[in-house]
């Protein structure tokens, strides 16, 4: 079984409201530096059996048709090792 | 300036109603094969300057403080390339 991960973020020409508030309420909270946040989602799929070039396309059938709104938004989708600890 | 992405997602032994939505979703919509689906959050921070290990160490505070519910969420903070290209 093996891990893919789709992510899913607001064109960079797309306002971004939680983004911002997250990012105007640093400095407020004592952490500077900090000139841009944009919050997207990111889905966690576990696949069935291996992830071969076929499985990987149908997953990026799926997140452009389903998990994406293409008109607003961009996508990746990365193969991620499942042993992966995730802290 | 780089890029630093804190990705937050909801505990395994935390039901996850987003994620069981998508899963239920896929086999009508015509994708077979993928036996579990988490959805969570990914942050994007663009920090100024260099990124070393006190940069890294305050936005693990942040994170755990302010961006994740460490109750019932877990978190990872990964340095990204700017260059990066998003599809």
């Amino acid at each position: 079984m093996a891990r893919v991960v789709v992510d899913v973020m607001l064109k960079p020409e797309i306002l971004d409201p939680q983004g911002q508030a997250v990012q105007r309420a640093l400095p407020r909270l004592g952490f500077d530096g900090i000139s841009d946040v944009r919050q997207g989602k990111r889905f966690e799929l576990e696949v069935d059996g291996p992830v071969d070039e076929a499985v990987l396309a149908r997953i990026h059938e799926l997140a452009e048709s389903f998990l994406a709104n293409t008109v607003i938004e961009d996508f990746t989708v990365k193969v991620e090792e499942v042993a992966e600890a995730v802290k």
